[in-house]
């Protein structure tokens, strides 16, 4: 033999090391365990103030449940009803509301990636529901079902996001009567980690958690929280039939429902931080209060979409002054009351991925870290107001995740004795580059980003001049082609599928499909 | 006359309305006055523990002086002096900070725009320094003295910039041995906001305090800040002869100093947040002290360039978590020695505006807020690591130095039970646009960024699908068509131009231009 003969060998061996080097670390970070101080914005009167206001709105004003059962069940409970419309003395919510888990665990198919959710426990959870996508070619179109798959891939290789949600996309390919099922499946099947439900109707969210008895058990889905729904209120002061029939789904199942009131500040409350937010927690306690009349003990979770609406054009903003003021109270509001409380992240306007939503997505993150918030949905992809995801920013939004999860760590004083004793070896005038501490620790020291360049210009140009859109592109092709399937058990695999098929024979084949819900 | 013939008189009033409404309002805002509680990311015994290190450092390691008239200086304040190295006595050091007001008034050309410092007042400084720019039409090419003069009107017309620095970009067309008489004086001549003066070598910065004696009055300048002078450490633990002889210039007349130590984590500090923390404490401290050896009571500011270094290209890193994290420590120290604090803001390596700007820009914005710094320096225009100051950054940055200090300003309770009434006025399931309350209050409730665009993809295309770039600049171009010089008095501008001249004979043109100091 040949020192030839047997190069391939050694070098097959020395390849498959390098491989593995290069291959991307794709475990997930564990769930985030927030040790900045929380942004006490508001003194304790006036926390006081927008709770007695909160109050006033929902024993004078009311909410209007527009929903037969919600009306008898809060008739039942002892509330003043008047029509549609409910009066919630305070006594009622807050005994109500007393009876919410202020903390729980949140289950995931991999037990390892299971979470703990509320107090200073915290989860990244990517956007959902796009009707468009940017896709690896950064061009805007409609979604498929594997444009789904693709962004559930990826949001199971982002180390920081906690999450594959649900229909990050809507998959436009397939009918939307039944395209719940494929979601929750593609959820389900693409990654290991927590996942969310579709509440776009009382059956479907049936269907989903009827997925998720397949999925863990019917057992572990009555003692344990498995999945998560958003339900969206309509401010002011209103919850209708949709959304509470799911909610319903949802919390007799013992599942967290986020209670989340649709806020555009100045359109569709006062035009104030403070009364916005104080009409936002009414919306909020009296959907968090009848998660308790549905099912006490439930768990659930504050909630709420939050943007201001320009005066010049009537969009959403994001990235603002008071979104970041209204994050601070909001996180304030959800503590007085022990309540895990669910806030967005990157939303934005942007229409494509430029400086405005880098600017737009870093704001809001840092702000809802300081905020204290656990719940911290639309991580990642979020553009355009929502109307699409970017595969670019869902990269770069997951790394900027990761950046928070470290930041949210706190200062490491575990080796501060020992990193202080290279002061004097190296003295001034010299550099810690060849101390062995450095040496040691400097992978772990300093956060390295993978997705910015902090190259010289020259350096940059001959690495072909990428912005950070391409870069991201790039790396998200990386990522799919080093994507493996997490094991799904085959029999639970096989009777999910034969639900969707008995289902999808159940639930007639709605025509509309170029349409989101 | 018939109605046609009035027709230009009334048109010519509303178009000069209309102008008079379209014309961008440059009113300057107040100085910061923070609202928003200081991130204590440290516990009270942390503090001490880096205070103890610093102390410890100083101690025993020492601080090198290149420099024999500060050695001298340290000797005869009774200081340990070997050689170059200078062992500062904790006692030492805390008798002489101790001396440094921990709030003064820096007094603007306009007295209007004099500000507070110290405590929670802050002001936001455009970036200096930059060898390139990133022109009207983003091409990256080296600056001229009219590069630099459009800087400085920028700086004067932006809301939220308290300062016009001083060489925002280099102006490579004048001798580097002269340049820094006309960078004061373009400062002076194009704004009216307070300004900082050169620190390029001892002589430089006399000429400095020269013409502000010609642009204030000696009297004034004795007795009040009127500029501010930078002085960067070399780390670790080294300080030298041309910064500390520009140090003694500004303290002897009474002018604050930046004693900024340099530090790029992990290169010239220890691989460890809590240790470089420890390190530059200890660096800022010993400059701190001598600026009281120079002149007891002289007002004096705590600085710092902080980046970390990329293990993997040797670049300095911003908008990481670790700069967050030493922020919001390096904040708590200055505190502890209630000191006024520098700190640096929209530090970044992108080579273009495009979103790793961003998100790096407003990651640090948000921290640099939220650490309560002072002085916060590099507000604007900062990118490719300070290589190139970019025109369009330069107005973003300059809008979202404007939405943080709305944020700063905290919820406003004022209109909290007026804002509350309109809630049974509209009731559930109406709208807020056009009560009354909204009417009156809606611009001022909610910021409306000029720079973010909002609107839908299709007004976006329609309105030419511009990027946030390409819209930052057409707005810096109809601020420069708007601009109007401030009344500077005609005497003083013919002295300091006298005072220019003198020296420009006085001192050799030194050959090189194409350089940056």
């Amino acid at each position: 033999m040949t020192d030839q003969a047997i190069a391939p060998t050694r070098s097959g061996g020395r390849a498959a090391r390098r491989a593995m080097r290069q291959a991307t670390d794709i475990s997930m970070l564990p769930g985030i365990h927030n040790k900045i101080p929380t942004c006490e914005i508001m003194t304790g009167s006036q926390v006081e103030r927008i709770d007695a206001a909160s109050m006033d709105i929902l024993e004078n004003v009311g909410v209007v449940f527009r929903d037969d059962i919600a009306l008898a069940d809060w008739r039942k409970a002892g509330a003043k009803v008047v029509g549609e419309r409910v009066y919630l003395d305070r006594g009622l919510v807050r005994g109500l509301i007393a009876t919410i888990p202020a903390r729980f665990t949140y289950l995931a198919r991999d037990p390892n990636k299971s979470l703990a959710l509320g107090g200073r426990d915290a989860m990244f959870v990517p956007m959902t529901g796009a009707p468009y996508l940017r896709d690896l070619d950064d061009i805007r179109r409609n979604p498929t079902l594997d444009d789904l798959a693709m962004f559930h891939k990826l949001a199971h290789m982002m180390p920081a996001l906690h999450s594959s949600a649900h229909h990050i996309v809507e998959p436009y390919d397939h009918p939307i009567s039944q395209r719940h099922l494929r979601i929750t499946y593609s959820s389900m099947k693409y990654s290991d980690k927590t996942f969310m439900g579709m509440t776009t109707s009382p059956k479907n969210a049936e269907d989903v958690i009827d997925m998720c008895r397949i999925l863990f058990g019917s057992d572990t889905v009555e003692g344990h929280p498995v999945v998560t729904g958003n339900c969206n209120g309509n401010s002011p002061l209103v919850w209708d039939e949709t959304m509470l029939g799911a909610m319903r789904a949802f919390c007799r199942a013992n599942q967290p429902v986020l209670c989340s009131p649709f806020v555009l500040g100045g359109a569709n409350t006062p035009a104030s931080v403070a009364a916005s937010v104080a009409q936002l927690n009414a919306e909020a306690l009296s959907a968090l209060a009848y998660t308790q009349v549905i099912r006490k003990g439930c768990p659930a979770i504050y909630g709420h979409y939050l943007s201001s609406v320009s005066m010049k054009s009537g969009a959403p903003m994001a990235g603002t002054p008071e979104i970041s003021l209204m994050n601070f109270m909001i996180g304030q509001m959800a503590r007085h009351y022990d309540v895990p409380w669910r806030t967005s992240n990157t939303l934005g306007g942007a229409k494509t991925f430029d400086a405005q939503a880098g600017y737009e997505s870093a704001t809001t993150l840092s702000s809802v870290m300081h905020a204290g918030a656990n719940y911290i949905w639309h991580s990642a992809g979020w553009n355009e107001a929502g109307m699409h995801c970017s595969v670019a920013k869902f990269i770069v939004d997951a790394e900027q995740c990761a950046m928070a999860h470290r930041m949210a760590q706190g200062p490491n004083f575990d080796d501060f004795d020992e990193a202080l004793a290279a002061v004097p070896d190296v003295g001034p005038g010299g550099h810690y580059l060849g101390h062995p501490h450095t040496q040691d620790n400097f992978q772990t020291a300093f956060f390295m980003p993978e997705l910015f360049d902090n190259n010289s210009i020259e350096q940059w140009q001959a690495d072909g001049a990428k912005e950070i859109t391409e870069r991201a592109l790039i790396h998200a092709r990386k990522l799919l082609s080093e994507y493996q399937e997490p094991h799904l058990d085959l029999a639970k695999d096989e009777e999910l599928r034969a639900y969707i098929s008995r289902r999808e024979t159940e639930i007639p084949a709605s025509d509309e499909l170029n349409q989101s819900y």
